[in-house]
């Protein structure tokens, strides 16, 4: 039973605990994360984590003046325990309750809401530069950054501006050697090697002042002498790579020791400049399963029912994921088609693409959290001859955005995106709804913008994109996958498909809500109210021919997108009838609003914005009968 | 007189060239590149400082096998002489002519359009993996990355992922010590530091030798004498921040030294693994002004002319360009609020922003080509109290989507973007034209998105954006600003400006398009057509007030923007309409199609987009004789 951790109103609170009760609250704030993920999918392993170095940074600083962010912030809630969110926390990431990241709108101590790795450094530096411009120059400010987050290309143009900072910068690098995935890339091995290099100050310290007693003679043994001096330095140090850039390096230090983060925090805080201090934690500390397998305990499922995990391991005749579909239509086409390779950005457990990294070898690229890199370097691929697949979520594309433009689709290369995580995403939220993609993709020429009616059609439309030799996108959500009995018509470019024809209204649908959307129109049957369905497919090239004929012929168009309604697919087409010179009046788009949807249940989020069945046919039939009355007022 | 040059019809030509005849080459070449920007605006300086590296690249590789880069295309003009388009060169950067940049339907020499920095890592690594992948291991992939270029944070995200590369990977640092503008941040440091350093091959080889020699003892001494070798090798080397990465470093070598460039790329040629030749060059070398103000003659005005440089010294009475108007705002508003900040990301020169630096001081930041991380730190910086004023180019601040999504729109930070260049920006071509901010503006909730009518009301915007507690944006287009006449209404949140009333049609004009609506509307009043014509300021909020009331009443509406019409102005009004159930068969949105609009002249490619007086008028006078003829068939 927690004992200290429901008296602790604010961090402040902490500043009378004694290290062995700062120790006992790391094992309560354990205690109560396991709890919390033995009833519900949460993220886990980081937060086990990262315990101690959260009291510690508490205990050093305040937080009420001084600046914290964590990135990404999946790795907050001891943070939210500290800051007075005990009481709520068997509420996280459900509807209303506590947001997995951090929220502004929950808590003075929350400052930014970070899902997206690598914006942190910025940030701090920014909050910093503010303090120093508004004389505030007593306030600190931490960044709290992974090393799955470290390559962010951002981090680095972070650090490429520090030196010229004014201010308190402190970085803290919490060095899990994780990112969600196994970590990759040349800084995960330079952290490696970093690692191996234990600190000494005292005796460095010592070192480096012999050092400077060494006197220096004429070139070239001077140059020599000098260089020598300052490779041995440089070798006693370790911290190059920052040194290099004029970020002080510190460390690496145990981040499970209070007592040493204490010392540690307490001299960075009084450090002018830029600090890195590297503290190594272990993913999971504290509950071996989760230190054992720290990529299943990122998130795992509610484990007091593993036996539903049906994402993972979907029961024969279950429904599984459009995930699971996504990653094995990929991997037939690597099968058939060795021009075909596949690129992940540190995903490679959300997208379900273990199994590719190792059927695949090397046609399968984790390239760490570096979606830009991942975009750029897919299309030197395309360019080569190769038939590229980035699979990214359609949030995390965002980060790419510049790279589909130049790198893709104004060299009209063959890159295919499959845009997971399109739409909502649920219980993480606003940064990891995908809201945007169906926009941010259509503005741009050559590219080809999909989205799968049903399970298989996803299959059809990545053998399809493989096939095509311009950039296409796929978007699909993160939910279970359906597949409509039909007489399936095989996907063709900038073709929709008609399910049923009607002549009282008319359903087009760009996307898996086809099935919500078929569910709908029986629904209206049964009410005499007789609705044509259709299965869009393509935004662009949008179906005009079939478009336009629905649009000039039935008495009400409803239009049903998970995506943002401004730049989306009903957007689009009002645009084609506007081309056209026809009416569009009577078309009413379903889709989500000017607003950032907050986490919650996906389910319940749909039904809100009617996205759902019940919420089309309600759409639908005010739509009939004020058809109906205004036909019988003529 | 060129003597060599024109006998080059391809790169291969130079294989019989003895060194003095690629010296007089260079001489040649660097005569036609003054000839050039005699008569024309021409990217200069840059170009100059690549001659020698440019001709020793050609001589050493096979660039119809081998893959090679500029990054950015800036640098390209001798490449293109070389490659078989001397004679084409003095169409360069005029419509239908050779373009600034590299361009694949150019030439086969030229692989990927590279107008905005950094993306060259990424792409060499992906063709180099395309041609791993297929078996086409003797082919090299080349990659010249400017030392303004490399801080883009993808630089980085590439080199954390070039390890793991298999294939051939060869990177040129072209460190000519400059951005456009004078170089900034850590990285820049740290190039001047390895320039310091001689790279003496033989003398650090044997050092490296004889340590390799001295036995190494139990620890603590071990773990010291250990750390002192690879500290001795370290301070030898000089490249420690890519060889911490996993990247051979080599140099820095005299990029003006036609056979030391040879050697030291036959070197590279054969080196395994990801291989860094760090080269100097000298900005503008050969030509003694370029040298000395490489700022100036980045891309000079014409220099047969320079009296009639117009946007760097307008003379009274004329107009001046809305980047001026916009930095004078800018450093009103600052004088009179001390909580603004400018930013720009490595553009002071474009933004003509140099003298708010020397006039702010520590409110004014150039952070580099980081547009990622400027718009992130101005987030912290509105956190903290500041109002930031992110100054970049329409087109480079697409690098910045994600962070405009996360750290600004989402936070609902009172950030203000103002986005140079916003439309078409002419000779440079579609990697600097600013098509899509419109569309990838208004998409995000809280976002206030505008766009001046004409020069006064950019500054009433800029007045307006500060005071402004969310986030905006405002847009405005590379030419000369004018005024228009009139008893002008303050900026105010959402509202459009009605400029004028008629019956017969109403023209809505987003942006300063404005004063040639105006002129429109005009002609079409000699014609005896009566048409309302509206500024509208604001595309989010929209003012659907005014919007709908001419919607519903004007017999025809035409909506002119110079932007995207797939997501942009029009597309925004016809969503509104919709929304209102509203026919808006009856408006014609003008604005640039769903195509890369090349490179030309201004003002012609908006005539044939329509976009200019007669092109507004003759699509009014159309509408309006269809209006009649329908009236009068009814």
């Amino acid at each position: 039973m927690a004992e200290l951790l429901p008296k602790i109103k604010s961090p402040e609170d902490l500043n009378d605990f004694t290290t062995a009760q700062l120790e006992q609250l790391a094992s309560e704030i354990r205690e109560v994360l396991c709890n919390l993920v033995a009833t519900r999918t949460a993220h886990f392993a980081s937060n086990l984590g990262v315990v101690e170095l959260c009291i510690a940074l508490h205990r050093t600083f305040d937080f009420k003046q001084d600046r914290l962010i964590w990135d990404t912030g999946h790795q907050i809630y001891p943070h939210k325990l500290i800051t007075g969110r005990y009481d709520q926390f068997n509420t996280m990431r459900t509807k209303g309750g506590l947001m997995g990241y951090p929220n502004p709108n929950e808590s003075e101590y929350d400052l930014f809401m970070t899902g997206h790795a690598g914006a942190s450094v910025s940030t701090v530096m920014g909050l910093s530069s503010g303090d120093y411009l508004s004389g505030e120059n007593d306030r600190h400010s931490v960044a709290v950054i992974g090393d799955g987050a470290f390559p962010s290309g951002m981090v680095f143009e972070a650090l490429n501006n520090a030196k010229a900072q004014k201010g308190n910068l402190i970085i803290i690098l919490n060095d899990n050697k994780m990112s969600i995935c196994p970590r990759v890339g040349g800084v995960a091995d330079y952290f490696d090697r970093l690692r191996m290099n234990p600190f000494y100050t005292g005796f460095k310290t010592e070192v480096v002042k012999a050092l400077n007693m060494v006197p220096l003679f004429g070139d070239p043994t001077e140059r020599f002498l000098a260089q020598l001096k300052e490779g041995v330095k440089a070798g006693l140090h370790g911290g190059m790579l920052f040194e290099e850039l004029g970020v002080n390096y510190i460390g690496p230090i145990d981040g499970h020791n209070i007592p040493l983060l204490r010392k540690y925090l307490e001299m960075v805080k009084t450090q002018k400049g830029p600090t890195l201090l590297h503290v190594v934690t272990e993913k999971g500390h504290g509950y071996d399963p989760a230190a054992e397998d720290p990529v299943y305990y990122h998130t795992p499922p509610a484990m007091c029912k593993t036996d539903e995990d049906e994402e993972n391991a979907p029961k024969p005749g279950e429904s599984k994921a459009y995930t699971n579909y996504a990653r094995d239509a990929i991997a037939d086409v690597m099968r058939k088609n060795e021009k075909v390779t596949v690129l992940t950005a540190a995903m490679c457990q959300g997208t379900k693409m273990e199994p590719l990294r190792d059927e695949f070898g090397d046609r399968f690229f984790d390239t760490g959290i570096c979606e830009s890199h991942t975009v750029a370097f897919a299309a030197g691929q395309a360019k080569a001859g190769l038939r590229p697949i980035v699979n990214i979520y359609s949030t995390f594309l965002q980060r790419s955005f510049d790279n589909v433009f130049q790198e893709v689709a104004l060299q009209d290369l063959p890159v295919v995106f499959t845009m997971d995580r399109a739409g909502i995403t649920a219980a993480d939220g606003p940064t990891h709804h995908g809201m945007y993609d169906i926009g941010y993709m259509r503005m741009f020429p050559n590219m080809v913008v999909m989205a799968p009616g049903d399970a298989d059609e996803l299959t059809e439309m990545i053998n399809f994109a493989v096939e095509h030799d311009h950039p296409t996108a796929i978007r699909y959500p993160k939910t279970n996958a359906e597949n409509i009995a039909r007489d399936r018509q095989p996907v063709e470019l900038g073709k929709a498909e008609v399910l049923k024809r009607g002549s009282d209204g008319a359903v087009i649908c760009y996307g898996p809500q086809l099935a919500e959307a078929k569910k709908a129109v029986e629904l209206l049957a049964k009410d005499g109210i007789d609705v044509t369905l259709v299965n869009a497919r393509f935004v662009k090239p949008l179906d005009t021919e079939t478009m336009l004929s629905i649009v000039s012929e039935a008495p009400f168009v409803v239009t049903v997108e998970e995506g943002a309604l401004m730049t989306g697919f009903g957007s689009a087409l009002l645009e084609a009838a506007n081309e056209a010179g026809m009416n569009a009046s009577h078309v009413k788009r379903l889709g989500i609003p000017d607003v950032f949807v907050q986490h919650g249940d996906r389910a319940e989020i749909l039904a809100e914005l009617q996205l759902d069945a019940l919420g089309i046919a309600s759409v639908c039939r005010q739509l009939a009968a004020a058809h109906d009355q205004i036909s019988s007022s003529h």
